[in-house]
């Protein structure tokens, strides 16, 4: 039964509670126990009897021996089976063993454990850890089952222990971050290779935590010791772990419960209960986990409600978009009406040029002088009604022309002229704003041509071809704006993108709204662009060498690629933006943008990140490129603009 | 006019001879004097007036200016352009500047440079050495421009540069491998991309130099003051420049004479005489460069001319061949008799079987005893032949059954016993050794089953089955065998493979004939297999993990992949391999294997290079899947055999 429900919007995998169980052979009890009495959503259960040895089956009755599964594939039915358990794969094994003949048995039940799973059509599997710090043998078995398998997943299980006295000892484990990478770079982050986290009583540090939301972590695995006792003798959380727990709910981590009931509760003698999870368990009227369910399910429950803003991008995490290219397409009306819906950033507008407004004519000329102001992109007409409201406020004369090269929204142009009767004030300009020849100049020049990485849709070359009838002394708004980036592990959006088995997708800019990524250092500025700009020697292509620090008690960690922002002066002290540090709050017209790196580097804990973007201009196109390089050299992406360009 | 003749076999580029000039407007001056006067078959020079800035450029006049080339396209013959110039791109360029307009102008000029160059048809341009440690923004030009070149290579011209004090100064260059080592992975090891080393008068260590060999070097540039003077006066090298100039012979890398002349010959004013190399050159007999130029003729005629094999295996140099698949496929005519050419190889089986013979048969017992020797792969007789001379000359008798399932081969065996007389020794078994029913068991079981890579062509799969008639105390030629690989710096190779643009060629062992690799490591054993081996557990399946340590003073190294050998046991001390360190002189039946990896792996000085070898088996097909560990996780290449293996 679902821990819960957040207002009808969440349909997350975290509603659903496990718990991990022993070794039973009577299915059907097992689960009922577990779901009906102890009111869990699904059982990890062992597949085979763990005394079971390949190399001590008898040799010669090889044709016809049965394997020791839990009863056959009737005892549950196919529904049963793929909603309710998760396979746990025998602890015993161990590939990177120096016994070859517990090496060659961990392989044969391996393989056939998940044989027998896929067979089931169960949904995960739980592989055990790996038993060392060295794991290829068990990686290159894990990827030889990876290339045939169904649709199952292959959970597999990490403790979620970080040392931070980085002791040298190489045997000793002291990031388990490092282990997932191997094993995962050695099966090229295949997607149906996830993580089941374990997660003990002592945590590592949050920003060592944090890594794993960029990570595929499907479960995380809570023992009953890693729970306090509250005043009433019931089990609770530590503050870290109830926020981690909460961290889980929010990436669609699955909680799963393990171990004995270590409480001692009113009415429960916790050792003979205990032994009950898993095997004889008509006695018990009570599962003896469900205190621990209980709590989980406060946690849920005492999560605040989705906003509306979160709702509306809920549909929106994680998945890639081709960014507009307003420039060369038309924009549709469907997205005219999103972009419009977005009151803050017309608020913010509108107290811009108001200030201009009233730095340009003083208040005893109000009456007389009448600026002349073109929105340059108008659109259907959302700054022009921003820019007329803000007239109105600071009691200003205003004369308006609205450029627009969309003939279509012209059309919706006119008719708002018409119906809201600003005909004396509005002049309709239907022509590209690089080629208009207008019949005066402008005190103030309004646009809104910014992507989400700022440049990104050619604002620069247009307020470029429109400053022609700028005066002098006029004004842009907006007057600035700067790219941001920022390292991300990623590795959603990587195996997106990694989906298409070319090389132009891992050479393209995405817009997304990032959800599970790991933010590994503080963004820093990209390219700037100042309006109006007079200078001869002006020119839009960008160069600029950044070097991210990634925090020592990160650990180790992989950069997927960069996600990038903007951040804009519209005027003086007016910012527009969302780069993450300064965001415009409740703005949703751009969610970020992803640059791709088309082999992820891992940086080592205190070592430095190198990256170079360029702002590449062609004729006929706008692109950019990038490397990294250092730890190590990357290829430039997109070179020439082959693979991804914003189209003059 | 080429340096000199190797006995009319080596084609080899390196037989030319360059010379590196300053700028001069007049280039048929400049090629008459160099070329006719001075012997130098090419010359290396700048195209455009050194004192060139487009910055410098008057506006306004864009439209109609001309670039500052040495004359025009028509001063020489397209075939002189191609065939004698190199052309050589302004050494003042810095694109990783800090000064940006320096960083502009150097793009332009770059690009403006090598346009004109392409126009011209030149076989090459020589880039300047990137100014810093830094080249990201060089890189990304030179990769810009290589995604649309000609045929034109691009040498970029690298100091030959190695501190070993290894002083972390950052701005300072301790060793220009890595400077080469960022460009070309900025620009993904581009086929046009090559080197041009500067020479200077002090070398780095052997192990350090010896990288370059695997490298993509066209050009070694050899100043005028690294030569040192002989007892008449004359310059000539160090030993070690000497035994450098001769590598760079055998791997057709040119040799280019840059500077004035600094030694004072017989007769020649030197300053007067230096100023005219690229200049003023009526008043010069002689080319004041000649006595270097002479002096490397010298060398290349020195070299020991090409003996039999090396001929034979000209055409092979680091040319990719796919593996046998003699199981599967039948030889044909034509292999058979390439390999039996291989007389090193047949006198060592004829000594391992002399050898078992008289361990088999103690003197007193040879008339009476007659010694069931078996030949499995019998193909078209040596192993025969070889087996009746041993025994002929051991005086012991033998009885031969030859076994071959090829009935290609089987027609030519009939003949040759026929022919030979052999009949009443010799019985032909048309079949596969598999599945033969033998009329009696053996004493010995002779076979040439092995590949590059020893068991790569299934020997142990063969000799299992064939081991069913060998006595239980019967011998096995070979009795063992083991395979070895080595890290291998092979750029070459690398961008062979990587032209067929897909993942199979990257997961495929290939037999070549390895010239252009450094070789990083000594090679380590991977996989040994015994004969017979009648164990009731036994498995063809193997795992290794190695660890290879390059040498502190090689610096960083990239490795490519790994070069695969053999050695085998035939009987107690005879045995026949290709494993450098121990291989059978003058024998060629065998070419190396050589392993790719998909990603080229970086190893810094000192640190480990951990290697992951698996044979796996299947039920119809024997292959290897391979991984680096360390220093940093590669993935899994060939899993399942899915885009190698060898069937069964």
């Amino acid at each position: 039964m679902p821990l819960g429900e957040r207002g009808g919007w969440d349909k997350s995998e975290s509603r659903y509670c496990g718990v991990e169980t022993d070794f039973n052979d009577d299915m059907p009890q097992l689960l009922s126990f577990n779901l009906s009495t102890g009111g869990f959503d699904f059982v990890v259960a062992t597949l085979m009897d763990p005394s079971y040895r390949p190399s001590m089956m008898e040799k010669g009755s090889s044709v016809s021996h049965v394997l020791p599964f839990a009863g056959s594939d009737l005892v549950l039915s196919p529904s049963q089976w793929s909603s309710h358990i998760v396979g746990k794969i025998s602890s015993w094994i161990d590939l990177d063993s120096e016994d070859e003949i517990l090496r060659m048995d961990s392989e044969t039940t391996l393989k056939q454990e998940i044989a027998w799973a896929s067979h089931l059509s169960l949904q995960a599997c739980l592989l055990p850890s790996p038993k060392g710090a060295s794991c290829a043998n068990y990686a290159r078995c894990v990827n030889q089952i990876l290339q045939s398998l169904n649709n199952m997943q292959l959970w597999l299980r990490i403790p979620l222990v970080k040392n931070d006295d980085d002791s040298m000892d190489c045997d000793q484990l002291s990031d388990s971050w490092e282990l997932w990478n191997s094993f995962r770079l050695h099966c090229e982050h295949h997607s149906q290779l996830s993580i089941a986290l374990d997660v003990l009583s002592s945590l590592p540090s949050a920003n060592s935590l944090g890594r794993w939301f960029g990570e595929p972590v499907r479960a995380a695995i809570i023992y009953t010791d890693s729970f306090l006792t509250n005043a009433r003798g019931y089990p609770c959380l530590s503050r870290c772990h109830q926020k981690l727990v909460t961290g889980f709910f929010n990436h669609s981590i699955q909680i799963v419960i393990s171990g004995k009931l270590v409480h001692s509760l009113p009415g429960v003698s916790s050792d003979s209960a205990a032994d009950n999870i898993g095997n004889n368990i008509e006695s018990a009227h009570r599962h003896p986990l469900r205190p621990y369910l209980d709590y989980i399910a406060y946690l849920y429950q005492r999560m605040d409600p989705l906003h509306e803003q979160e709702r509306f991008e809920l549909g929106y995490r994680d998945y890639l978009q081709s960014p507009l290219q307003p420039l060369m397409d038309n924009l549709e009306a469907q997205t005219y009406e999103t972009f419009e819906k977005d009151l803050v950033k017309y608020i913010q507008y509108q107290r811009a040029i108001g200030k201009a407004l009233l730095d340009r004519v003083p208040d005893e000329e109000a009456s007389s002088l009448t600026t002349v102001l073109m929105v340059v992109g108008a659109g259907r007409g959302p700054l022009v009604r921003a820019s007329l409201q803000a007239a109105e406020e600071t009691g200003r004369k205003l004369k308006v022309y609205a450029v627009e090269k969309n003939p279509n929204a012209v059309v919706t142009l006119h008719s708002l002229v018409r119906l809201e009767g600003w005909g004396n004030m509005v002049t309709i300009v239907s022509c590209d704003m690089r080629h208009w020849d207008a019949p005066e100049k402008a005190d103030i020049l309004v646009s809104e041509l910014l992507g989400s990485f700022g440049d990104n849709e050619l604002s620069p070359e247009c307020l470029e071809g429109a400053q022609r009838f700028l005066k002098q002394d006029g004004i842009s708004i907006p007057s600035s704006y700067t790219s941001f980036i920022q390292p991300v592990t990623a590795s959603k959006l990587h195996n997106s993108i990694k989906s298409h088995k070319d090389l132009v997708h891992f050479e393209t800019a995405y817009v997304v709204k990032v959800h599970s990524v790991a933010r590994l250092a503080p963004s820093q500025a990209v390219f700037t662009f100042t309006h109006p700009n007079f200078s001869t020697k002006k020119s839009n292509q960008r160069y600029k060498r950044l070097r991210f620090e990634i925090p020592v008690d990160t650990g180790s960690a992989m950069v997927h690629g960069f996600t990038g922002y903007f951040d804009a002066t519209l005027y003086k002290d007016v910012h527009l933006g969302i780069e993450p540090s300064t965001a415009t709050p409740n703005m949703f017209s751009w969610f970020a943008i992803f640059f791709p790196l088309r082999k992820p580097v891992c940086i080592q804990p205190g070592s430095t990140l190198e990256v170079h973007f360029w702002r590449c201009c062609g004729s006929t196109k706008v692109w950019y490129e990038w490397c990294v390089a250092s730890p190590y050299p990357s290829p430039i992406h997109n070179s020439n603009g082959r693979s991804y360009w914003v189209g003059l």
